[in-house]
């Protein structure tokens, strides 16, 4: 999607309340978000390479590079193409590709952006050589590091042996590692952030150093999240960030004390559709408005419900089918059938990809409507 | 989104694979699932309106009817504006509309297709009754039911007294009870699906009996859900089923007992793009490919993992990033980076919506891209 595209998408809604339900940025909470990151990234001397999942915008994506991001991080090649098309210049795809296809449509992007792809293993690695040799081109990577969340990458003392041999590959330049851990520490879910974070970066720092010296030449070390990475980023060796969900934040980074509620830019607006009993709400958004990969009641967070419902923090959204969202409320609340209510998801990053649109606020107040084009890429 | 642009969305995928993760939709399965649920009902002389919300698509709606469907229902304005302009004639939208907005663009459909509303509360009749006055329109309304699952949905027992005051309402003309109980009894899920789907079917016959007896012109009497439809559709009194996932069926249905893995027809397929270890593939679909909303390891149904893995039954999707899902396998498996698998997601109505795009077979062995026209309609 091109920018001009996008551009004539956009339907100014001046004085209009959207229809429900909806999600609606509020520009301000975006700008102290982003600002706030970029300063204490920058006061580390690290690079700041925001994941561009939480948004899913091209016009956000454009508001962190202008406060100082080197560039972008996506997951999927469909964004970067979107992404692309909105004018970001730098992109990693921190994930691995390996089919030929999107192999040939990277080589396509990778003449016009910096764009830099995932490795992981010895037989992706000569996918991708394959396909830049065959192309032409010369594909810049980074080797993945499993530091602890076990999904794709490798294990720190399996990537000197792997990082040699793909570094040899021709058609390949290993110019970096890099990680994502999250709140992760020894495979579990943690509240000591600062630990997990210094962790993460050492780990990666010294993986770098012993690659380096067999003469490998590993320029950026990259960290990950929002939770963990200002600690990362301490780290003497750790050189980039990729923090996400700080852009928004959401209820499950105010639960790990990463922000406050009032950090949160983005919530979900919903009518009551029916008060079925005294204790009893319906509103009109369910497991199609709000995602449910962050369950309630699970540690470490414990988060009630999946969302927070703002003007009632003692209410909880407990059940949702896919219209439905079902809020247990005190029966002292007054809420009536047509009353539109405000929530805060647990995570957002997952709740605006189920949204074709959102609202954002422009300093006039007035609301913009704008397709969130880089959603639902899956390739 | 009119046919004819819909038509010009779709594209031949000849010979070709297509990039994953994407939904593959097998036609023949389709046609006997729609072919065995027709005639089911047609046996019991009950009148079948399928729920689109599984498929999303005006074109599987089309084939609902042509098998002799009397029309369709839908959850929202928006999902019925969709299938209005995909040709369908004859749509209930069984979810409480109640802002005004919303109830005038239901007046301007309801003049082109016969639309039947939901109300279930005398705030949300009036709002109706108020713009059908106001639009010089008359609403087709059923009467909403709880029996069970609490949700929207007025109690039995008050059922009569609220009826009687919509009924008197300008503007409204109340037709018909409906309700949604899907596999529930007593307010907990439960593998006894006949017991499950008679009660329901029972209690709707018995409510609609004290209404006319009060003089209330109730013609139709509808219950819900693939589990139960058939069990419910065997009461005298019940005119209607709406059950909805049997068009694909799924994972939970197939747990359920309501169908075999093999009347499954549509599928995720994901590619692996790493194999870290013997025991772990990681494939391209995560979170926003798979819905999360049917949790593995509750009651009733314990299912192990987010889907069914074809060809590897002991293989478990047990973890879930966005884009990385976590599966465990035998080590004897002999999957590699760049294999495709096919998976049977749990919850195939919350899947699709993920989804922009579905690949339908065609006679021919071609697969057809089509844009899931329905999909993400939130208002």
């Amino acid at each position: 999607m091109s920018m001009s595209l996008q551009a004539e998408e956009e339907i100014v809604v001046k004085g209009n309340a959207p229809e429900t339900p909806c999600i609606i940025i509020d520009s301000s909470v975006v700008d102290h978000n982003i600002r706030e990151m970029a300063e204490r990234i920058r006061r580390l001397g690290v690079k700041l390479r925001p994941h561009a999942k939480t948004h899913k915008l091209p016009e956000m994506a454009a508001r962190q590079v202008e406060a100082g991001a080197v560039g972008i991080t996506v997951a999927k090649l469909s964004e970067a193409e979107v992404m692309a098309d909105g004018g970001i210049a730098d992109i990693f795809i921190a994930y691995p590709i390996v089919s030929e296809k999107k192999l040939r449509r990277a080589a396509v992007l990778s003449r016009r952006i910096r764009l830099i792809l995932t490795v992981d293993s010895l037989e992706g690695a000569r996918r991708a050589a394959a396909v830049a040799v065959k192309e032409e081109s010369t594909f810049e990577v980074r080797l993945e590091i499993d530091s602890g969340l076990h999904r794709t990458g490798v294990l720190p003392e399996n990537a000197l042996a792997l990082a040699k041999e793909i570094h040899a590959l021709e058609g390949i330049r290993l110019t970096g590692i890099f990680t994502y851990r999250g709140a992760m520490l020894d495979g579990k879910s943690t509240m000591d952030l600062r630990a997990a974070g210094l962790e993460e970066g050492r780990l990666m720092a010294v993986t770098a150093q012993a690659l380096r010296a067999e003469g490998l030449p590993i320029a950026d070390v990259s960290v990950g999240s929002t939770p963990t990475s200002v600690f990362a980023a301490e780290v003497e060796g750790v050189t980039e960030v990729r923090p996400g969900t700080y852009i928004f934040h959401d209820r499950m980074q105010a639960a790990y004390g990463v922000c406050s509620l009032e950090d949160c830019a983005a919530t979900v607006w919903v009518t009551v559709v029916s008060r079925p009993s005294a204790e009893l709400i319906v509103v009109d958004g369910g497991s199609k408005t709000f995602a449910t990969d962050v369950q309630p009641n699970n540690p470490p967070l414990h988060l009630q419900g999946f969302g927070h419902i703002m003007g009632a923090p003692d209410a909880v959204l407990e059940r949702m089918n896919e219209e439905h969202g079902m809020i247990r409320i005190g029966a002292h609340h007054p809420y009536e059938v047509g009353d539109v209510i405000q929530i805060i998801p647990n995570h957002i990053c997952s709740t605006v990809n189920l949204h074709n649109d959102v609202y954002v606020t422009e300093p006039s107040g007035a609301l913009r409507k704008t397709r969130v084009a880089a959603r639902g890429m899956l390739e």
